[in-house]
């Protein structure tokens, strides 16, 4: 069944009002007619069936009818990724709603070659791969901030994986050893961290670092396996 | 420093053809002049140091100098995947490369939706992501083949890791259990394997059925993520 991210309120009998891009999409695209059934989820109040009550031409109407799934969230995993090429940063963006990221965070590194960042379009992406992977609530895409000032300002209690690629321990059994609770994982531009940040990153209280095997993997690569032996090791993938 | 995959005989002071494409990439793209040094690897003889001997309007000639490593092959594993998207197969095909697969084995299931599959191109990403991975050989990539014919062929010895959309036990500790030797990976299409399918895959003595855990994952995504969960767990991530 069409899955659909809305932001008003879901509530039973309650009228939603999709976007018009997203009107669109469900009449001219997927040809829904009224009473058509279709499932909604605003990142609070859990996944609803509703019904397509009017079809107007400023966008559909859709009637909140029942609660199929309570509201539930993902462990609390947060990728941070150095800016690379816009087509790679996409598909992390993509790939991190899938793998159960609730945020993802954009930062400049040394060695980054930044791309111009359109928040707007990878809001987008990461709203359509929430929508088609069943999770019921969008990551968050921040704007790009300087690495320093990131760990400048880091959370209390939270780890980081960091994928060394000068080498780093066995990631499943370091992150166990580590244990659950908020982490983040940090993926350097494609010409690695510089020795002064690998420097800092390894000597920081609260990092995990781990390797990501003997080949060198591009950026896009590295974020999906970081993310797998996350949610393997310490994440949801294996309760 | 410059990888690049060639087809003949590396061997001290031995003359090296690289193909014509090569050759234009070599001196249009990366600017090499006779003189400056490149890696190169046939997949047999290990990693060479060679040197362009000759620029000429039929292509490049390089010298094989020394080898610099020596022949390796990651362990035997293979993916299967059944015919998705092409760019979806295409991404599949580069990330198999640089995960570690020796060979890409192509099915064809009840929900196979094919589009045409160039194998020319498919050897050519599979090429080009093995020179810059790292890697001492080249991914076989096959025709595709239907399951079932695949499943009756299949090779003794060799494990199989069954991604269940369906369920699956926790990956890592399923993968150990069952231990090292050659294993196959199994992707499906998009829309599933067909119940009996999904059957006769389960009842098969050399499945391990394993979860990708709770959220639905594209093809690509599934396969990145089924070839990191084996190479921690039985691969050349973790020893």
């Amino acid at each position: 069944m069409i899955r659909l991210h809305a932001h008003g309120d879901l509530k039973a009998a309650a009228p939603v009002a999709p976007t018009l891009d997203q009107s669109r999409y469900l009449t001219q695209v997927m040809r829904l007619k009224a009473g058509d059934d279709l499932l909604v989820f605003n990142g609070r109040d859990g996944e609803w069936r509703c019904t397509v009550a009017e079809v107007l031409k400023k966008g559909v109407i859709l009637r909140a009818e029942e609660q199929v799934r309570p509201q539930t969230f993902g462990p609390d995993l947060e990728l941070i990724v150095a800016v690379v090429k816009k087509a790679r940063v996409e598909t992390i963006v993509e790939k991190a709603a899938e793998l159960g990221a609730r945020r993802v965070r954009l930062v400049l590194t040394k060695r980054t070659n930044a791309d111009r960042i359109r928040l707007d379009r990878l809001d987008a992406i990461a709203e359509e791969a929430a929508e088609q992977t069943g999770r019921m609530d969008v990551p968050v895409v921040d704007d790009p901030i300087k690495l320093d000032a990131l760990l400048d300002g880091w959370e209390t209690g939270r780890r980081l994986m960091f994928c060394d690629e000068t080498g780093g321990a066995p990631a499943v059994s370091s992150l166990r050893d580590a244990g659950e609770g908020p982490w983040s994982i940090l993926i350097g531009p494609e010409g690695g961290f510089s020795p002064e940040e690998g420097e800092r990153l390894r000597s920081l209280p609260f990092t995990t670092a781990v390797s990501l095997g003997p080949r060198i993997l591009r950026a896009d690569t590295a974020a999906i396996a970081a993310m797998t032996l996350w949610q393997a090791a310490v994440g949801d993938w294996e309760r």
